[in-house]
C-alpha cells in the first residue's frame, strides 16, 4: 500500500489532472484531519453507499461537485500551493456540497446554489485562516458552517430551493429509553458516519478504514469519541432517538481527533484533556440543537469548532505537543 | 465644481465652524464611502426627499441631530485627526440618526434615544477599527448595525420608545411574481435610495449624483451591483414585494463598491469576485431575514459587513490593487 | 485590619492548603475586581445569607464547589502563577458554580454538572484571556456568559437536569410603575446584590463592605452604577418588576465599576465616559433580555461584557491612566 501511494504520487506530480484529482480526494480526507488520496478516496465511497442506501444520490454528486468546484477556485484565487496540495481548500466545499442536497430539496436551483457555496467556501477558509493567524488557531470547519448556515437560512425566503421548514426542526422534547446494546452500538457508529451527514454502519465502518490506513490513532480516538459522547448523552437524559441515530456524537468525534492525535500528541495528560474538551462538544450540541431550533437549521459540526477553539486557544503546552 | 470644492475647502480650513460643518458632510458622503462635502450634500438632500416623500421628516432631523453629536463626540473624545476630517467618525452616527426614527414611534425619549445611539456610535467606530486591526480590516458599516440593533431590540423592553413589534418583522411567506420592466426598474432604483433606508426614485438619482460627482466607478458599480442583486434575488424566488421595495438590493450594492471601487481597483478578475461578494450578499440578507425575524428587527446593512469582511479578509493581491 | 491581612497572607505563604484557601477567596472576590480575600469571605458571607433567604442553599454550595474545582483545575494545567494567586481563575467558577443551580433544578446529575462547568470555565478563560491579548482587553466575565449559557441551553435537550423553560423566561409584557422611594431603594440595592444572582438588600449591603475594605471608589461606583441604571431604566419605561428586583441593574454596575475606577482612575473625563458606558449597559441589557427570551435563557452579565468591550477598546487614553 505504501509502494502504491508513491506510485500514485508520482504520476500526480506528473500530470495536472491526476494532480487535480489528487487535491481533491486529499480534500475528502481532511474532513476528518487526513492528508492521504487514499483515505479520501475511502471517504468518497463511504458517503456514496450512504447516499444510495438513503435514496438520495444527488448528496453524493453534491459534494463531488462541490469539491471540484472548490479546487478549482481555489486555483484561480491563486492561494498558497502547500495546503491547497494538501486538500486544505477542499475540505469545508465538500462539506458545503454534501449538506445542502441533504436539507433542501433537489430542484435545478439547487445545482447552482452548491456551485454558489462551494466557491465562497475556498473564500471563507481563505478569510478564517486569516482571522484566526493572531491566535494561531486553524479554521477547522468553521468556513463550512458558516457558509451553510446563511445558505439554509436564506433558503426560508428563497421559494426556488427552499425545504419544508419542518423537515429540519430539532424537536425540543426529551424523552430517554434505555440503552442496550444494539442501541449503543448503532448511536456510536452512526455518530461516525453522521460526520459526512450519514446514518449508516457500512459507511461508518469505511470511514475508520479509511481514518486507520493513515492513522490508527485517528481511528482510535474516533471511536472512543464515539463511545463517550453516547454514553454521556444517554446519561444526561438526552433524546434517544437523536443519540442512536448519531447525532450526539459527530462533533465530539472531531474534537477528539483534533485535540487527542492532530494538535496534541497522545499522552495521559492529553487524554484527560480531550476528554473534557469531548463531553463539552456533547453540552455544546445539546445547546446548539436548542438554540438553532428556531431559526429551523442544523447544528452541522458548529458544537466541534466551538470547543475545539475553546481548548485549543490556551495553547496548552502538553510535554509531546508537535513543534 | 472643481474650483468651488477648493474654495470651500479654503473656507473651512480658516473657519472652526465651517469646518464642522465640512466634517459632518462627509460623515454623510462615507455612508457610501465618498470622502466628499459635495457628495455628502447631495445626499442630505436625496435623504429629505425621500423622509418627506414618506411623510417622516423626523427621519431626515434624525439623521441632521445624529450627525452633529457625533462629530461632536469624536472631537471631545480627541480621536485622530485625518480620519475625523474625512467625516469617519460620522457616518454611522448619520445612520443610527436616520434608523432609530425609521423604527420607532416620535416621542419625546426618542430624541435622547437618538443622542445616546450617536455618542455611542462614535465609541463603537473606535472599538471596531481597533478590533479590524490585526485583520487589515475597517469598521465598515458594523457599529451602526451593532448599537442599532441593540437599540431596537431594548425599544422591545422599553414602553417610553417601543413600536408595534409587527411593524418590522419581515413575513416568511414567499412568493415570486413574474418581472417586468417596471417591477425591475423600481427595484434597481429603490435598493440605491434603501442604503439611506429611503423607497423613493428621484432619492435613488440623486445619491447617484452625489455618487459621480466624486467617484463614476462607485456610481456604476452601484447600479451594476442593484441589477446583479434584483436579478439573482428574482431567480431564487425571493418574495417580490420585497425585491421591488429594494429591500434585497441596498446591502449587495455597497458590497460591490467596497469590494469593486474601494479596495481594489477595478479589472477582470475584480469585477468576478466583486460579483461574487454582491451574489453572496443576497443569500446574507435572505439569512438575516429569516435569523432575526423571530427578534422583530431588520438586518439593516449587516449583510453587506459580513459578507465584504469575509471577501476582503483573503486580502486578495489583485495585480492592480491600490498599495 | 491591615494587619490581619498581612498576618494571613504570610500564614498563607507558608502553607500549601491554606494557599489554596487564599486563592479561593480571592476568586470570589475577583467578581467585582477585587484582589483581596477578606473582600472575598465577606462576598461568601453576603452570598451565603441570600441563599439561605431564597431558601436555596444548594445555590451557595454550588458556588463553593466550583470555586475549589475551578482552583484546582487551573493548577493541574500549569497556569500562569501571578494571576492565579489573584484568584483570576476562579471568578469565573464561582459564578457558573452560582448559576447553574440558580436556573436548574437540584437534581443529582446537576453536581456532574457544576463540576464539568467549573472545570470548563478555567479553559474559557484561558481562551478568552489569550483571544483578548491582541487587543489588549481582559476576558471580564465573557468565560462564565459563554459556559453557562451553552449549559442552560443545553439543559432543554438533558432531561437529567432541565429546568421547566417558564421559570426563566422574560416577559415581553412592558408596564411601568410610579417610582416611589422604597421602590427605587429596592431597585438599587437588588442590583448590587444580582451581581451574584441574589435578590436581598442585606446581600447588598455587605457587598458594598467587602468591596470597601478594599476599595472605597470601587463601594462608590457600584452604588452611583446602581442609582444611574434604576432611573434610566425607569425613565424609559421598562417593567417595573425587572427594575425593582436589580435585574437592571447588575451589569451597569459592573461596567461602572470597571471603566469607572478599575481599567482608569477616576476624573470628570473618565466619570463622563463611564456614565455613558453605564448608560448604554441598561440598553444593552433590555436587548439581550428580549434576544435571549425565544431562548429561555438569562442575560447573565453579557450586558457588562459586551458594553465594557466596548468601551475598552478604543483605549482612551485619559490622562491619569494606570500604567
Amino acid at each position: 500500500m505504501e509502494n502504491a501511494l508513491k506510485a500514485w504520487e508520482r504520476a500526480a506530480a506528473a500530470s495536472g489532472p491526476l494532480r487535480f484529482v489528487d487535491i481533491c480526494l486529499r480534500g475528502v480526507g481532511q474532513v476528518m484531519f487526513q492528508d492521504n488520496p487514499l483515505t479520501g478516496a475511502i471517504f468518497l465511497l463511504a458517503i456514496g453507499w450512504g447516499s444510495w442506501l438513503a435514496g438520495m444520490p444527488q448528496v453524493w454528486i453534491g459534494g463531488l461537485v462541490a469539491i471540484i468546484i472548490a479546487t478549482a477556485t481555489a486555483i484561480w484565487l491563486r492561494v498558497e500551493e502547500a495546503p491547497l496540495k494538501a486538500g486544505l481548500y477542499g475540505y469545508n466545499g465538500v462539506l458545503v456540497g454534501l449538506a445542502l442536497p441533504t436539507f433542501l430539496p433537489a430542484t435545478p436551483l439547487l445545482w447552482l446554489y452548491i456551485a454558489l457555496g462551494a466557491v465562497v467556501s475556498v473564500v471563507a477558509m481563505l478569510a478564517t485562516a486569516r482571522a484566526g493567524k493572531p491566535f494561531g488557531i486553524v479554521a477547522l470547519t468553521f468556513p463550512f458552517v458558516l457558509v451553510t448556515w446563511l445558505m439554509l437560512l436564506a433558503s426560508h425566503g428563497f421559494a426556488g430551493v427552499a425545504a419544508a421548514p419542518t423537515a429540519i426542526i430539532v424537536s425540543p422534547i426529551v424523552e430517554s429509553d434505555p440503552l442496550n446494546l444494539v442501541a449503543f452500538l448503532g448511536g456510536v457508529f452512526k455518530s461516525i458516519s453522521q460526520v459526512f451527514l450519514k446514518g449508516s454502519i457500512v459507511t461508518a465502518l469505511l470511514l475508520l478504514v479509511g481514518l486507520a490506513v493513515n492513522s490508527v490513532p485517528a481511528a482510535l480516538f474516533a471511536l472512543g469519541g464515539a463511545v463517550v459522547a453516547v454514553l454521556f448523552a444517554h446519561l444526561f437524559g438526552a433524546e434517544s432517538d437523536l443519540i442512536t441515530g448519531g447525532l450526539f456524537g459527530f462533533s465530539p468525534i472531531l474534537t477528539a481527533i483534533a485535540l487527542g492525535t492532530v494538535f496534541n500528541k497522545p499522552s495521559p495528560r492529553v487524554i484527560v484533556y480531550a476528554l473534557v474538551g469531548t463531553l463539552f462538544t456533547v453540552v455544546a450540541q445539546a445547546a446548539t440543537n436548542a438554540a438553532l431550533a428556531p431559526l429551523a437549521i442544523p447544528s452541522l459540526t458548529a458544537p466541534f469548532v466551538l470547543t475545539s477553539w475553546l481548548f485549543l486557544l490556551p495553547d496548552q503546552r502538553f510535554d509531546q505537543k508537535k513543534a
